[in-house]
């Protein structure tokens, strides 16, 4: 028990943007270290409210520990009435806490002189299988951890000395620190550059200047992992790695599989600005037709406070967007889109494009209809606000008023994200590599064919 | 376990000005509802952080429980360890999260299918002497709980119809709920008028329309009961009730005592304002002087951005007050003070006045020097900081430039305090009425004296 | 022409209360300097917004310069149209852009080589009689001016080194700088002293280290002087000094004066806390009553956001003032207010003071009752509302629910004024001193007579 | 002089984001009417303060006026004198002010009964040649105004029925309002279409349901049109229509003339996000090379507070963008950028693209390079901060890193803007329609040339 060390945590949390939350009076409280979890949040499990926040920070006998979690357990409410039946008071309805207080309480604790984290890491692991993705502070180590099915992303950075930033590799370079961001796309941005992702299962022992390996927790016998497809589809930034692979590149295959899948006789091919563009691209790449902008976005709409009336609710696109008529005056385009959910944003652009002189407006999206809940994390509209679930799907080009409409189908999205993944990874296998601990390689289409990569407890 | 109703409750904490805190759009927040507990706290134990704020709310086996805690537990540091030796991680530094858990905790739950919330109180009680007075929130009950010694105070109210606030008594006016405070000047300005003090080592079960006295858990034999007597000199409002007298009667004693102990040939008797205005009025009236008023507030005082160079710093005191200097010039003044902590906010006093024309300045304090940390929820200056520990004191009038300086005695003090108390008690004990079963009274003088009513434990 | 100069004026305006207006940030941006107006205004001609607040500065042929005023222009409708038949625009409702423009615009300018500042500044009071106290800058000087009838208070302190802030008076301690201001109260604070008022119809130049007086621009032959009265019932802070008198004495004098008009049995003398204390602390020495206090207020009372029902109407007052009950239970009361103008506010003080045991309660007011507008610079509510234009004045003692309410009379309240000033000035003429240029003293009871000190233009 | 309809004028102004300036609250102080004007301004001259705000609003004899200016006079100087010699007091710095006053000014205004404001207008309009494009509200008409040299833009809208809204042209539908703006790209999001231009020296009264010329002012003899070219480069969204052409086009048309300008030997163009995108597509099509995303945006950049120290500064970049390496990795690429100013912000993208594995980075600037200070509204860098007067510029490419650099000539720039105005002029005067008024079109280069369209006043 060391009461000193475990003192040095500073917390900071707070409910907004980061930059409003993290500003110069509260940055100057944090300490000065080399050590620290940063956490965001769009609380999925539990109300949205400050006590949710992470990382949660509490006092064990061994020590504090802050936990950062990216997730939602499938079987929370079960590992809930243990905890209460135990003894101990739940402060939040946050299956985090859960996380937390399941880390402090690991029996048996009586003769437990020295922590042994890892063992407690991995009692954890084995009371829930997915999805989690955690960081776990205890004084000067940070372990990372990912669930066996890898449904939550996971990767680690190298920060390098600034005037070696130049590419030249890791073996080049000094080492100046480790970062863990669910997100690759975060490293650039502070000097450090890709390293790997943590594997499916692994738990990995941080320190100031090394990464390792302490176990891999196994899948049950011939279950394949399962990392979010819609990570690659519509959440991470078009230049984050996920297995090996660049999610734009991804995107630009939907958008090529899909002019297989769906081609249209049009004039040009465009885009609402701008998460599809990559796969409007790939679309228009495909197809031999140009690629042109036909909307342009207003850059400084924010809320507005007049009156909502009939004629302004009708202009809320119109407010986003400027419109390039000159551009399709007389055309037939087709719009390609990253994801019909709902169905509400789409059908003002059409109307919008059609008053402004488009002959015909096809919609092509970029990945398959989402029909079902997400429990491990994803925040999606319930069962009936999903369109694909509504009786106008059945007549959609008519519904939102185009020409036609096609999604991409859900076999040509595994194949767009697992093409070359399984390429690298037959090459890796007949090099017999490491990597191959990985196992069996899946995908969550939870969301999109219903079925869940583990059972579901209620 | 009943999940819908401990559901129901709503929380909303913030750290500032309870204006700031609880804002029009909070308050919307909340539900509209019978019951609900609010707190302010300057922590003390703890550092001063929002997850310190109270109530806790945890949820326990048996539904939520929320509970709001005034005072500091001496045994703090004992009940964490036991705690944490339990497997519970500790989420703050608060000796309030101690106690929730503790209520949550207590054994043995693996056959309690029924939650008996008395017998845990009283377990908590068992484990922890003082000081608190607690309101525990479960369902639709509040229990209204005081530690044996009485450290902190807690009273109950009536909110009456508003037609009936006209002091008819209550036996003639519909009750219309009920409501516990700390202090009882809260009572009048929510339309409820004061009912009883809780005693100390009572739980009171309260519910919409019924306040039953359900144990009083009893000190060790032969302790004297330990309100704090700070309350009456510095910290309640003058019109607040504590032991069934008012505390400006007190005050305005202290002032009349401090006459007969410290008299001075003077031309008038003043007082800063305007918290030592009883005690000037009790202190004029005694020594026939007329009471006159030598300063005027600033009203509209605040921070001020002003670079602070070494005129501005002189100015202080001159920025807080005005003076009257034409009711004093030529005149021998005597200020009656209510306390001296640090010594440093008089003495520019005192030049104020003599610049401005007094002829001779005395000052006399309506209470004994501070000289010994408080460790039951008060917040006071370190032993280093205290005037009265340090070597000025041996001369104090000359440290603060006045002709001469007395304090009021400690058993000026509690005489002053305890008169009234003792004079009823008498002529309730010849009734033999219930209120006997507060046992012996005494009052807690350890800032003063250093005698604490327990042992203290680290 | 001087550019440079002139450019260096360095403005920053607001709304709302000084220390938000002037935080660290906004202080920053302004020049360290020898040089500065402020100025606050409730605006009463103009409406209340930013391009109305002062100091109004504008760029002349010879200058920048800045104009602060409090009062109000009897002729501001005629001086309007005039500047706009010139051809000049006018970009606010204020009178005191007037004042601006008038000093900006008077000819003859084609031939005015050399800016005559003090030929302007007198065509300006030739213009307008009344009221006005100015500050004028221009470069390195700044002009103070009260207008012939002194209407508005103005007066100078000396900026004096702080070793000496000792009372040895003016000729022993060196002079750091002069400062101008409407109330002498504020000087202390700023470790200024009290130097003098500025005359009525004076003219005043004042640089770094001179005070010089330039002219004094006299009334119409047999016109009093007329300086508002209200500042001393009820505007000014006790601690101001107008006329050579302090305010706190001339408002214990009303009191005292108020017991010879409106004597009454009763135990004892109190009032609602604060502004009316010197009233009541005079009022019951010459009555010889004790003073108790009744009330205490509420220190931290704000806006309250709760829903407005029923009962917290009713408890609007309940909510300010804490009610010392033990001090009056059984007792006649008197209650001293400084002014009754609406009639809504004394009612539910006196229905709470009996509710909590007052035997009889008896309102003296110490002012005369508000009859009338002023058009002089004063905020004073419409004829409608004030309570002594209604039927109700007819039986108040009634209407307010009080046991006697009696008013001091008008000849009562000039004389507590006056009376000290004549006694003065009787022994400065005969000394012949220069202070006898001030003329005739009179008084402007506007508000409660219907007398005006000039006449009104429309 | 019609005082009441004048008082109807509700201004509210701020600093800041439009959307914090006006909200909820300020907007509903706003009167619901039929007329208004708005403005926003990056002042130019006259200090950033909020006095120098627009509209100015200023009473005149004739009742009030409200002015929204946008531009710069190129004689402020002498007007500013000729004003204050005639005794007008001038509250700001800004020329804005001087066109109000001088409106207001106009002599001879003593026998001025009926105020004829178009007279007013031109009177303005002889007194000052550019830059101005000005909207003036009297009572419940707007006149609009653009200088004869149409430096500024100026265009009408019409708002129209939302059923409406379908492109069908003007004669369909009904007419239920105009709206004047400096870029049409405005009009959509408030559901107008374009109607067309304010010609240069036109004087335009738009009344609720009339569009009506009053005048044009011409042009010295010879002198051609001087709008402002660097509205097409860089300034105006690019949906706006100027001159009866979308900018997005004269944009792109700029690209294929730097193809044709500049070729270079590469594997794919492509942009910084996003401002060059039309440039990019223009140059890639004409050059037949694939056009590619190198960058993607970090949407939530924002201000960072993390102390800068030396590896922070160098990765500023990289905190704007993210780097799609995969996209580019070695191959040869060309960045179109739309202009190069101080050349401080190409040179880390260069050297990011280099790190990520360009193998060749060519850039291509859309326009001429900046020489010289505009005086006619724009705010431009300072002549030493332009890199095109440092040594630098002469070996560019070197400087920021690049393989090879070329800025577009003027002539190209010219042409690619005029190419469509010419033909449709020329096909127009065939027509002999009113549209020849406009005279002999040219455009203000000054800012590349140096050749002003008027003689600079001091």
């Amino acid at each position: 028990f060391d009461g000193e060390s475990s003192q040095a945590f500073k917390v900071h949390k707070g409910m907004g943007l980061i930059n409003h939350v993290f500003n110069a009076d509260s940055l100057k409280k944090l300490y000065v270290s080399n050590l620290g979890i940063g956490h965001t949040r769009y609380s999925t499990s539990g109300i949205s409210e400050l006590q949710n926040c992470q990382p949660f920070v509490v006092e064990t006998l061994h020590g504090k520990i802050a936990v950062a979690h990216n997730g939602e357990l499938t079987n929370a409410v079960r590992l809930r009435r243990k905890l209460m039946r135990h003894g101990v008071g739940l402060s939040t309805s946050s299956d985090s806490e859960l996380i937390t207080q399941l880390l402090a309480f690991t029996p048996p604790l009586e003769n437990d002189d020295t922590a042994d984290w890892v063992a407690r890491i991995k009692n954890l692991m084995n009371e829930t299988p997915t999805s989690y993705s955690l960081l776990i502070m205890h004084k000067d180590i940070i372990y990372a951890v990912r669930d066996p099915y890898g449904n939550r992303p996971l990767c680690i950075g190298r920060l390098i000395p600034v005037g070696d930033m130049n590419g030249k590799g890791k073996d080049n370079s000094e080492t100046e620190g480790w970062v863990v961001s669910s997100e690759s796309c975060s490293f650039l941005s502070i000097g450090a550059e890709y390293y790997r992702e943590v594997l499916p299962g692994e738990i990995v022992k941080i320190s100031r200047y090394d990464v390792q390996t302490l176990d891999v927790v196994p899948r049950p016998e011939g279950d394949p992992s399962a990392f979010c497809i819609f990570e690659y589809v519509y959440f991470a930034r078009p230049d984050s790695i996920f297995e090996g692979q660049m999610v734009y590149s991804v995107r630009r295959r939907c958008g090529q599989q899909l002019a297989i899948e769906a081609p249209v006789e049009a004039d040009l091919v465009s885009t609402v600005p701008e998460s599809a563009t990559p796969a409007a691209l790939g679309y228009a790449q495909k197809c031999g037709l140009p690629y042109v902008e036909v909307l342009c976005k207003n850059r400084y709409v924010g809320r507005t406070f007049i009156q909502p009336n009939m004629r302004l609710r009708q202009l809320g696109v119109a407010k986003k967007f400027g419109v390039l008529s000159d551009n399709f005056k007389g055309k037939r385009v087709v719009i390609i889109d990253d994801s019909i959910v709902r169905g509400n944003t789409i059908s003002p652009i059409i109307k919008l494009l059609r008053e402004s002189g488009a002959k015909e407006v096809h919609i092509r999206v970029a990945s398959p209809p989402i029909r079902f809940p997400c429990y491990m994390g994803i925040n999606i509209p319930t069962k009936e606000e999903l369109i694909a679930n509504r009786p106008e799907f059945h007549d959609l080009a008519n519904y939102i008023g185009a020409d036609s409409v096609v999604y991409l189908s859900v076999e040509g999205l595994v194949s767009s994200v697992q093409e070359s993944i399984k390429a690298r990874q037959e090459n890796e296998n007949s090099l017999k590599t490491q990597k191959s601990r990985v196992g069996k390689i899946g995908h969550c289409t939870a969301c999109l064919t219903g079925e869940y990569p583990v059972e579901l407890e209620w």
